[in-house]
């Protein structure tokens, strides 16, 4: 399969790394690839480019008061915060929202069979979770809200500082998390004090798989999830990831700042969308309810896995939600959003990257067009 | 600080990357970057991808009824490895070996402060760990026992088979793990039927830092620690480090066989400690004892680190035991290898890999020889 004939547009499960990485890797295998953890100059180099690289994810969301751990996910990532806020030998209680990711959605359900008690916050009529939901999920012995930036399914869009406000207000100590993946340099955004973490990942970014990092409060100290020696302070053991952690720094450095272009193949496709038969559009799309990056939309009478594969032979790659849970599909996603079972089996992602062109949009909707006036035909109900 | 001039010899620490890995970014951009768990060609693509580094791996092994689940370190292997054995509502024992590597012992240090029991097996004088020792400590709770199979500070080599062997006899259901992180492709060696688990990593043979694999019994299915999507199995989640898994597969095909030139080094390496004044290797030299890989030895008088520094003057990098360890440095190992006051604090560990000549290590001894007789001038005792 020719690459070159392939448009995707499937960013929001990954994106292609840039092309900045070949250089890099030329450059870390001549003399960047030392372990930061040894004693000569060569570790401590390779150290000083982690710090640097800490520093790059810090100022994109103008985290000064931040550290960042670097992990090999943002699910890992998530996974650490969740599960330090667990108090040993006590009932704690945690909420988060219902349609958070597989990494959050399964140390949830660990949670609980754990004994510990959960609450799952649904979205609201317009697909973004409120403050005012969230605080009153709260409870005296809750000591941790989570809720993403950004809905890697539909693109909603969290107002996660005032969520985080709210959830101070109503209880001081409770720890505020955020999975910023999908948010990360794709809505503006500046960590505010009351976001104690937030996840983010390298390959949505153009950078590699295998690297993500958690961002928080400096001085904050997490129990490790991966024990051993003494790296990120203490926090996660291994020696660090250092080539992907330097393709992470630089896919920060090399991301288009200027996200007019992604509107624009946002405004095309909802707009394009509004003339095809029977779709709708399962996303936001009220003013600052959502990324541009990520659209879902319901092709109704066609399967979404019939739909995806049927644009797959015309070259074009979508998604179907979430790649992490694309094989063990369960409806949690399309309850909580309260989507007819007709929209639900029928929703499609289309998610972009700097890559993308209103070309791209416009073969994407004919092509859509057209396979689903075909298959249609097929459809028993 | 030229790398040209560097000459370095301290491999178990990492590796430098190979060039085939400049080749494999190009590759990789091109178009195997997809996300495995999507749902089209490209990731299918991917994920076979990944299935034939899992088989490269297992062949090196002989591993023809296993799999391999890979993580982003070797030390988080070992913690898969190690925690899936824990028994919930059950109080265990575990046996170690006196001297694992860090992301074992603080998976032990772990389990004992969660009301598990552990015993620790010191190797016996040859610094080898004998089968015996470790039957004897096992007891009817023993679920696990681990012993690595080459020593990271020593490159004492462990007959992982007859220990594994001599467990198994003594209680059929414990599981037997073994650290392979600096065994793998450096001692022939093909996986028993005893062995349950190995831990193995790809920066150690000239692959990249933030993988690793633990090879498990086909049909073994292990809890996770990063809990989120159905990645590997369900048993560890987060999207797969794919470019690192590439790399790992692209390094084992292109790792020597022939391992005469390390012996070569090795012998070189040996002899010419022995002519020199005041210098004790601590490594087994015994045959079968040991890898070429890795000798430590004392210059006494003469610190560690102090002589790390002095060599490093001369371009020349060595370590101090385990790279891991070494800002947060005990004498846990120095103990269990039973080595006085004097040779534990001027241990020093050279390892070799196959870009390494035996002019490296006639410049070594020398540049020893002659550092350790100036710096010998102000030591006070």
């Amino acid at each position: 399969m020719k690459e070159s004939r392939i448009i995707y547009l499937d960013n929001a499960a990954t994106t292609r790394p840039i092309k900045a990485l070949e250089t890099l890797m030329t450059e870390y295998r001549e003399d960047k690839w030392y372990n930061p953890s040894a004693l000569y100059k060569g570790s401590s180099e390779a150290e000083a480019d982690m710090a640097a690289v800490r520093k790059t994810l810090l100022d994109a969301v103008g985290g000064y008061d931040r550290q960042a751990v670097f992990t090999a996910s943002g699910s890992e990532a998530n996974n650490m915060a969740i599960f330090d806020a667990v108090k040993p030998r006590e009932s704690c209680h945690f909420v988060f929202s219902a349609y958070e990711h597989a990494a959050v959605y399964a140390c949830a359900k660990m949670l609980m069979d754990s004994g510990h008690e959960v609450t799952f916050v649904a979205p609201d009529e317009r697909g973004v979770v409120s403050a005012k939901s969230v605080t009153d999920a709260i409870k005296g012995n809750t000591v941790l809200v989570g809720v993403m930036h950004v809905n890697n399914e539909t693109g909603a869009l969290n107002d996660i500082d005032d969520i985080a406000a709210g959830v101070k207000a109503a209880k001081k100590d409770v720890h505020f998390h955020s999975d910023g993946v999908q948010a990360f340099l794709k809505v503006p955004y500046s960590l505010s004090g009351h976001v104690d973490s937030y996840a983010v990942s390298a390959h949505k970014i153009g950078a590699l798989k295998g690297t993500g990092a958690l961002l928080i409060k400096n001085g904050a100290k997490l129990r490790p999830i991966i024990l051993g020696g003494s790296q990120e302070k203490g926090m996660r053991a291994g020696t660090e990831n250092t080539f992907g952690i330097a393709a992470f720094g630089c896919a920060v450095e090399n991301f288009p700042a200027d996200d007019a272009h992604i509107f624009e193949l946002h405004h095309r496709l909802i707009a394009g969308f509004g003339k095809l038969e029977k779709v709708v559009v399962n996303s936001p799309t009220g003013d600052g309810l959502y990324s541009p990056y990520i659209v879902n939309a319901s092709v109704l009478g066609v399967r979404s896995e019939t739909l995806l594969h049927a644009l797959e032979a015309k070259g074009i790659y979508i998604g179907i939600g979430s790649a992490c849970s694309s094989k063990t599909r369960t409806n949690r996603i399309h309850d909580a959003l309260k989507l007819s079972p007709e929209r639900g089996e029928s929703a499609v992602r289309i998610s972009f990257s700097h890559e993308n062109t209103a070309e791209d949009v416009d073969t994407l909707l004919e092509t859509i067009d057209s396979e689903a006036r075909f298959l249609r035909m097929f459809t028993r109900r």
